[in-house]
């Protein structure tokens, strides 16, 4: 089984707005809806999860009734305390739909990265089956500096090895499922990026190409910059 | 004296036209029309010079007369083998108008970010009073990993401690020319990025905060973007 898992977790306080972010319209169609009819146009994929803040559940299921109906490939669930716990009930609800087998994989995404590409997704469909996670990036186009203390640069990286890391990110639910279960829960808060704990359990992290419009709606700016996207 | 330097050597080959992304228009100014303006808006700084490719020196030149008639604190100057050259440059000209004072600082700036701030100018200046290099720098928003073959990735740095370099990048006039003579020719190719050169010197390199909207025009949405930003 292939499953997408959709992320929609977010307040959009860096927004601005009430709204969340997911949920703002691009040439009236919100967000979410364009993220999940990328996965939902691809074949391969056998059931598409969008994991959404219990708050707004009721408004993403009236959502997915009005652009999706009776579309049997697509599913609501509430997402759980972080992104992790958010992944695993989108995991749950997959398995009760497909029997689980040692192949399964899942395409985890940003419900705010609306222009994610086929490419992407068949990128990474066919690069973790032959290894455990990878995930879309692009190369850095800023010099990157990090500093301890917020005020003096400390450390001075090639930027030509730097990386901005995007979604998807896909891996094998066998693994993760494994992987996860074996955090204790100090380890469990501190695990916020999948791609860091799996390399920190001496996984093999491949990285599939990413695209510069794969932006992901964090700032008002960015919400101007996919109207313009969405209408080239 | 307090230089501003602007570096326009870029070719523009990236926006895929064939005018220097610096001479693209937002509503019929040249984005390094912007740019210029807003170092000469600062009263602090006595001279803005702008380090130009010697083939659109003429066209620069003709822009200037446009909007910048007889202002005698802007000067275009040629741009030399790569942005270090052109700074070398920019300073010459600068102690040709103002004789050399240890304390002399120059702001050097990308042409291609037009929406620089009057904090950011300021704050630049103040930081510098007190260290010979600062730079304008934003908390990275993507969650950077590092890769040594482009397919695989090895570093996972803390997102919390990177940050997205910007300009201006300021420093004091003395020490950057006598830290420069004293590179060999390999050092002087490899030494593109100042504040790393200065780190390996054992120089402090003081943050200032950038701003997300302080972009480089590098791919044709960030010209989609500045058009935007310009109309706010």
């Amino acid at each position: 089984m292939i499953a997408a898992g959709i992320v929609a977790g977010g307040s959009g306080s860096r927004m601005g707005g009430e709204l969340p972010k997911q949920f703002l319209e691009l040439n009236g169609k919100p967000v979410v809806v364009y993220t999940a009819e990328k996965f939902l146009s691809c074949s391969a994929i056998d059931i598409v999860i969008i994991g959404i803040n219990p708050v707004w559940k009721d408004h993403m299921e009236r959502l997915a009734e009005e652009y999706f109906p009776e579309n049997d490939r697509l599913l609501i669930v509430s997402g759980g305390s972080d992104r992790n716990e958010t992944i695993l009930n989108i995991i749950s609800a997959a398995e009760e739909k497909f029997a689980p087998r040692d192949e399964d994989i899942i395409l985890t995404h940003d419900a705010v990265r609306p222009f994610v590409t086929e490419k992407m997704i068949a990128d990474s469909i066919n690069v973790v089956k032959n290894c455990e996670i990878c995930t879309a990036a692009i190369p850095a186009t800023d010099t990157i500096i990090s500093t301890e203390n917020g005020e003096t640069a400390n450390g001075f990286p090639d930027r030509g090895k730097m990386r901005l890391v995007q979604t998807p990110q896909t891996f094998k639910i066998n693994t993760f499922k494994k992987v996860y279960a074996a955090l204790d829960e100090p380890e469990r808060a501190a695990a916020t990026d999948v791609c860091r704990l799996y390399h920190s359990k001496g996984y093999q992290v491949r990285i599939i190409d990413g695209d510069v419009s794969n932006i992901k709606l964090t700032y008002p700016q960015d919400y101007e910059l996919a109207k313009l996207i969405v209408n080239r």
